[in-house]
């Protein structure tokens, strides 16, 4: 199938390379060229705007954020100038606001519009494993539900609406932050009572905490190794936040959300941005001052 | 072997039928003398004394909190008329502080002491498919090892000092109650939104949280049926106090354990005891006043 | 002195007259035209556009919050109208980025800028008694000071950098929030054991916190009596948004803010936005379920 | 008057040594003798037991907590040697539920009881300007009335049971925790954008704060000099433990007083106790790294 795709970061680049690899003709943009190379060499089509990705029968995209979407999406033209046969499938995690403004904007035009947001790291992406939501209309889905399959190795229906699969992906990410936080603090415990983070989280992601979530995470806390990053700190604040506007606008009090702000901003404060959001175990570990006590 | 065994909750009538369908020769007591009665027609021989029961080679023991413990083993004098030969193997979850000092009580008496907490609920301690967690001598630990793997799935062995594997135990269920209470806070941020928690936890539990420590939970916060309780609300609220205890001893700021203390509060604080401590999810939907939004 | 005012809802209405009623020739302008009637009946010359009530040499304004201030001030062309002798005094309370990025509109404009929020309810604006915050250029500072002075029993200068007097308006509203959740739950640890809220904030307000945040604010929680507001929810909530904002701009985290917030949201979910801020009494007494107990 | 006074801490030697002034025979006893001396030199008895202190028609106590209390009037045996025409009036802050328990110890042997716990540092009790709480037989209160106000500027009535005078200091000292971490916070998110704490402080306690508890703690925020300390940190988590086991026993939710014991916690894995519990600003201003940004 004639497929275009935009936004190549790592999750992007990887999603993008299992389009091709099942046999797809893929056109890909993305706003700094050099991430097109790898595609290229697998034999993608590289263009230098975005509406040219988007001639053929879906246009998948992955951009970073609220503000690239509408730089991309609405300010840049590129929904103005999509043909109403294009299926578009976006992955991104966005807002709820802007999720519902979406839907609206390619309902007016009739373009068929998917959210697809995922759930998965780079290496799942990569792997073509992913688990992916998906909600808008369900004929559709299930036109784009072989291209998905390419990428994931699980479609999520969620039903019509499609910003309900970004609720969901925004409450995962939130559940994601407080399994994190619930290690670093549990694990400051433990340490603080002479048994190590790594002998305690083996027990317990060998046990009732059996599950990706966990154990990916625990790696980095056990080995107290930050970097290189797997979901970087800033992103991971993005993602609370989201969680914390999203409540904010059907007022549903959070208090786990404000806390994991907390952690995260106290993170951030001590200046390295460039590290997974699991260094709130360091924040949870200074406050307990257990380095100076371990030395 | 000739074992005996004291406490017969839930939690150790299971254990202890699983000791006698492997064979041992297992005198009980019970503060209670009902709670016996299923034991005796497996073949348990039962006793009216708890010293009466510590006259095998190992006494387990699995009291229901710090209270029991000491009313039973010290004050009961339980402890002082102990033969030096026997093995106690201590399954219950009790505090870090009680932990250390029945350390010593054993040390100054001459014998022979395993913490061994566990986890798991009723059901998985009736499979034998606990998880014990073991601290103590690594050749006391081997005595009663064919032991305890009639009991459990799988040991851990914590190291020398018994309360370690008192922290983890404590640490443990402090984590528990944190993914209940995310799973609480998320699901009223996906319900808030159109989606219901059965929905959202279903891709939660298939996905990044596919582990028993959600699943279990997360069938009890989707059916909204808090009875009958796995594991009570005060019994959490009493673990969750054993964490900020142990933490306040050291000195270890733990945030998240303060805010699960406060939800189970004011579960506790709307009057019924008799539910599950999963209940943390009505206290999330009522902040939010969802019941009333969805009518 | 020829001076206009623009912004006249209870406070702005209040601080008007009395700029009136030390002689000044005062025209005022509103969006909605009612609210300016009793100030024309004092004397104000009212005019149908901001644009006319900015042509003295002062215009003071007091609008609701950042939307109007960007719809009447940039959007509406009011500061690319005014002439470069005249001065603007803005005592609205602003998010910090608005107060940096009005100082720099100004600025390129060459027009003089007050920031001037100020501390006080309507009745103590109607009194002339506010405290008025006041950063700018010193010498301008002093230029409106008589006018200022008509208004306010203290003019506190904060420096050049008209965001700083902005910075301190929403970390004192913190702090008045902070003194209501204070009393809030220290009254309802009081009423489980059996001492009245009345009874006990009139120790408190009469010794350690004899000082006006907190009279006030205790006489509506001890007549648990919220209406009228004098402070309304939503105008809190906007607030503590706003501290939060400017705490996350710089990375300050704020748990308390926090936990603000979401006794906040979680008075807002309970359906009644006409009421003042304080009800945040009723969510920690609720919480407690003390009502039921007291029946 | 004929009277004794036992617990001669700072704020107990103070107090008595009104009393002394005041005209009353006063016979004084510590449990480290040092502290008796500059009351013997204005003339108080020193005695070196206890219950040689209790002779009079009113005994005095301030220890310094429910140990101490325990350890003296009820294992020591004080109590029980008491005559019953003595009135006791305990001026320790101590737990809601010794409180209860004293009340009836007291009944039990016919001793008359007041619990009068008062607030103001030292150097207030050394001014005779105490706000002394009184709970007891109103009779009682009236009689010793005199010799309170031989300490206290004002005497506040607060019932008859002795526990409601207990539970308001104890509530009492959970909002000036609230007031310290208010005015911790608000400085942190003012130095970030540029105003000193000093500055901030000295407007909010010049106008909406204008009250004793803010004053204070205000002045050391500002100079950030803990030492020495007015009321010692350890103190401070002691009595917001007390608040927090007062709300437990009765179910109340304290998030608030949740958030203070961690940034007391946090302040005391610090290291160093021996400073005010107003270094909780320290604690927040370390959250955001405000002194390496300051450098």
């Amino acid at each position: 199938m004639k497929v275009g795709f935009i936004g190549l970061g790592a999750m992007g680049s990887a999603m993008a390379s299992n389009l091709i690899k099942a046999g797809h003709d893929v056109t890909v943009w993305n706003r700094s060229p050099g991430a097109t190379e790898p595609l290229a060499s697998l034999g993608a089509k590289v263009v230098r705007s975005a509406d040219r990705a988007a001639q053929g029968e879906v246009l998948f995209s992955m951009l970073a954020n609220d503000q690239a979407m509408r730089d991309v999406l609405l300010a840049g033209g590129l929904l103005d100038g999509m043909d109403q046969g294009t299926v578009h499938v976006n992955h991104a995690t966005i807002s709820v606001a802007l999720a519902k403004e979406l839907a609206d904007e390619h309902a007016t035009r009739g373009i068929q519009y998917v959210a697809a947001p995922v759930f998965g790291r780079p290496d799942v992406a990569a792997a073509g494993k992913l688990n992916i939501l998906a909600a808008g209309k369900p004929m559709i889905i299930e036109r784009v539900r072989p291209l998905l399959e390419a990428m994931g190795s699980r479609i999520w229906p969620m039903g019509d609406a499609p910003e309900r699969a970004n609720v969901v992906k925004i409450a995962g990410n939130f559940m994601l932050g407080a399994a994190i936080e619930s290690m670093a603090e549990a694990s400051a415990l433990a340490r603080a009572h002479g048994v190590s983070a790594a002998d305690f989280l083996e027990v317990m992601t060998g046990t009732l905490f059996a599950a990706p979530a966990y154990q990916g995470y625990a790696r980095l806390i056990a080995a107290q190794r930050y970097k290189p990053a797997g979901f970087a700190l800033p992103l991971g604040y993005k993602d609370i936040g989201l969680a914390l506007t999203a409540a904010d606008a059907l007022r549903v009090p959070l208090p786990l959300a404000g806390l994991l702000r907390d952690s995260l901003l106290e993170a951030l404060a001590a200046g390295d941005e460039d590290v997974d959001w699991s260094v709130m175990a360091e924040v949870a570990a200074r406050r307990a001052r257990l380095d100076e006590r371990e030395l």
